[in-house]
């Protein structure tokens, strides 16, 4: 990796994938038959795209049970504890409804009700991932969410990954459907016989599945669309490099696009991650992505004093930042745009993609600029509640006449009036 | 209007204009010359859609100060007042960074974070409206967001509405620029030499500004796409029909699109609100507006009992509610969506429109399903908090190290097994 020095409007390489006209007219296409075709489509097009011929989509409790018992001891306990540990995270976030009384009368306050239904949509393939599963479930769980459905692609024997169904049973759902793709996205939105429609739909996937979320935006809700993994990692001489290089990697690893930056004071330290980044990468079994990655995107930049660093961090607005430094809470304070900060030498990137309880979905691509983690407050949504008092009403009917006949509202005014004023 | 029974599974008739392609294929243009050619972009459609030649942008303190004293002390005083109970609800909204601590040492957290900038779409001509101008700014400023720009496209004079600029000014905001439609959507989402780009776009307009936030929306952030207003009053013989009938007509007066549904559970008061509306209509300076929506929007639903009525609104999800029955705080706690909630004879919808202080920006066409009000947490993120303590990361290290592993990710296991586990 290069070493450079900072200078001022960072423009991270950063790479989404926005999608061509043709997929995007592919995913319209698909959309418009599964809302004419409704589950004959969702065959159709599983037969098509993921080569297997389903008689059924719903997965069946015994295939979930058959699932948890497939895996061994270790992972499922494992599992769990990091379904504890999210949940308990998750459930902190919890608000209340609240209003506010004054002796007039009138009440005003914010009415929080979880959603109804949401969908998870869980990649299939080699990017069957369980923690995915928990990061987007549990979180609907602990909003209160009654209906929380699971789609993933079948693979070609017609079935999910064990792992995967073993989570969403540790995860509390137990409604799950073998559909991947932009399918999935157009039944989850607008409904088929077998699959009732959500009210919103969250989880990563690939392309189509990212445009299709895009497509039926607005008539459902979404999550964010997800770019590559990111990481950033703040660090001063306090750091050892090979903590530092191996966290690098932990993110290089994702995706031949994912960006590794570390920022830094310290130049011995930069030159030392250099060489570690070299070192660790022969022995990595995906190294041909990581390698690529840390070629393409991965940076090394180099900062004379710290708050010139915390500057760089604001400007790169990373989904994952580290900082290992002196006082790394007085730095934090600092900080205005990151997805999530791990502080100190044993907050590795890891322990929060896993098992600490903090979610994993995060903002990619510098929107943590105005996005947040995946949390509670995403499947909840608020009422206003207005009780105006009678004696706040005539106290105040003439101003809120006046002003709706400012705005030229007279039947606005006249609803006023009709209730008499003083 | 005709008073028809409920039946199972209301779908009301609702219009949302999602635009042509042609529509969308100019404002990707307009977007895309932006982008290119900056201001005199903006200059040149300016010229074109507003036809004025502007000589700037930028409109001076002494434009907005004279704007200030061109209004009545009556108004000025109105929406001073409006804006403090404005600004009152909102404050109460604000949350803290949260922090968990175990005495292990680890600590788990939201670090709550106001967005840098924020943009406000304010339209011009008829549909000026102060009122517009504080819903979307005061949440901004109760959340801390420190530079707030207002757009407003100006009329052939080349000058914006006196009432907007002072609703500015009383906000508390001062960097406003003379520039509306698509182009000022994308100087918004992507800066200008003259207006610097924000974090996220906010506020109505027409067809064109609607689709210029749907293009930009991942890039920045947006609200809601809002559609024709709606009412929806669940009643039952407690209720006046003149007040009724007043309420219903002041949100037809909005848009011959919009929707005015009465849901009763009193025949009486069915009939004498059909014949109240019509006697009310004629009155109307919008009669032909109001007259034109209830027409083909109006509905009244008669219901068995409260519970009836209760589901039928749950499944309209309007987004405004006024609950004018028996016990109605009772009633309200089952309502699950709708955008604003009012409660009693004197809360008339108008009263919250302009005064109460909750918010009149509201989930439309149905979002109330998952969309909330505009409040303070749309102008804030969250970035999640990790401190893990060595003690913790020692217990855990093996586990978390096996979870990786079970995803194939063995970089992320090394990278926690490179600091030594127990």
């Amino acid at each position: 990796m290069l070493i450079e020095k900072y200078t001022e409007g960072i423009s991270l390489k950063r790479s989404v994938d926005a999608g061509t006209a043709e997929q995007r007219k592919a995913v319209q296409e698909i959309i418009a038959n599964v809302r004419k075709d409704g589950d004959q489509a969702l065959y159709n097009y599983t037969e098509t795209f993921d080569q297997v011929k389903l008689e059924k989509l719903a997965v069946s409790e015994a295939e979930i049970e058959r699932a948890v018992s497939s895996i061994s001891n270790e992972a499922y306990s494992i599992i769990t504890e990091a379904a504890e540990n999210i949940r308990s995270f998750h459930e902190k976030q919890l608000r209340n409804s609240w209003m506010t009384t004054k002796e007039s009368g009138t009440m005003l306050g914010q009415k929080i009700t979880p959603l109804d239904a949401v969908g998870v949509y869980v990649p299939g393939g080699t990017a069957a991932y369980p923690s995915s599963v928990l990061m987007n479930v549990l979180p609907a769980k602990a909003a209160g969410v009654k209906r929380i459905v699971m789609v993933s692609p079948p693979g070609k024997d017609g079935r999910l990954s064990e792992a995967v169904l073993a989570a969403a049973k540790i995860a509390g759902i137990s409604e799950i459907y073998s559909v991947g793709g932009a399918q999935a996205i157009a039944a989850l939105a607008y409904g088929t016989d077998t699959i009732a429609k959500v009210d919103k739909i969250v989880g990563p996937g690939n392309i189509f599945v990212a445009l299709a979320k895009r497509e039926v935006f607005g008539d459902v809700a979404i999550d964010m669309i997800a770019g590559p993994s990111e990481i950033a990692i703040l660090a001063d001489e306090s750091a050892l490099a090979p903590d530092v290089a191996a966290d690098l990697l932990s993110q290089a690893e994702h995706d031949v696009r994912a960006s590794s930056v570390l920022v830094t004071t310290s130049s011995v330290l930069a030159e030392e991650v250099a060489l570690e980044v070299e070192k660790q990468l022969e022995k990595l079994p995906r190294r041909e992505i990581a390698e690529a990655a840390i070629r393409d995107y991965g940076r090394i930049i180099l900062c004379t004093d710290i708050e010139e660093g915390i500057h760089a961090v604001n400007e790169i607005a990373p989904e994952h930042l580290e900082i290992i430094t002196k006082d790394s809470f007085e730095v934090m304070a600092k900080i205005r745009h990151a997805g999530a900060i791990f502080l100190g030498r044993y907050s590795s990137e890891p322990v929060g993609d896993y098992f600490a309880g903090p979610n994993h979905v995060l903002p990619t691509n510098g929107t943590a600029r105005f996005s947040s983690p995946l949390n509670v407050d995403d499947f909840q949504k608020k009422s206003s509640i207005i009780m105006y008092s009678e004696t706040d009403f005539r106290e105040n009917a003439e101003k809120i006449a006046g002003f709706a006949r400012l705005e030229g509202l007279e039947a606005h005014a006249r609803a006023i009036e009709i209730r008499g004023v003083k």
